[in-house]
């Protein structure tokens, strides 16, 4: 029983990115080290195949309308060490090596307040000094 | 200087989650033990509310346009421990203990495989045995 459920777990087959239903999927960046959820962001074909390209995380940013690299200005990069796809192909995991802080408050991670606003996270740059 | 930093944190309000600016925000479920990323759906206000008010994880299906409590059919639940929003508010993290595994493949994550197919969690369960 065992053996059946492995074989049929191997010949699962991928399914491709679902960019012909949506422009943009969401993305999750996690450390790949600590497991520490950094941020979610968004992505076009464009910025996966970039990310895959270069091995740094790219994104596409829904407010500037424009793709980036993330850390481009801060210099935080993340180094992307794999990409997994959800099961029905309409979300990204990347699992990353981050230089600094993810987030552009100075903070490690994007999620660093509960609900109730308690800081769970470490802040670990001034964003004073990074961004101009 | 680590002080200064530090009253800054704490100062900082919380947002509130933009429903205002998205009907539905992106919730990711990540296992509070292990820290595995388990899966990533959407939430409305409502199933925010649910699950705050339950302890349970509640979402909103965008394909079947309602809102439904995780583990409802296969009793797969996601006992929440924690809610955290992202530094601009359109974005949901839910620490979770999971019973079962959380994608209806039967795997422990709906982010079982990379890119390129390979397998790279665990198969906890067969949904014929689970789903009807």
């Amino acid at each position: 029983m065992q053996m059946s459920i492995y074989l049929s777990c191997m010949s699962t087959k991928p399914p491709d990115p679902a960019f012909d239903e949506q422009e943009l999927l969401p993305a999750i960046a996690q450390d790949a080290d600590s497991g520490e959820v950094l941020m979610l962001a968004y992505v076009s074909q464009e910025a996966l195949e970039r990310t895959t390209e270069t091995g740094l995380a790219h994104y596409y940013s829904r407010s500037r309308d424009e793709l980036w690299q993330k850390g481009e200005t801060s210099g935080n990069v993340q180094h992307v060490e794999e990409v997994r796809v959800d099961c029905d192909g309409d979300a990204l995991l990347y699992l990353v090596d981050q230089d600094g802080g993810a987030c552009h408050t100075g903070y490690e991670s994007c999620f660093y307040r509960t609900l109730d606003g308690d800081v769970v996270a470490d802040r670990l740059f001034d964003p004073d000094d990074v961004y101009e």
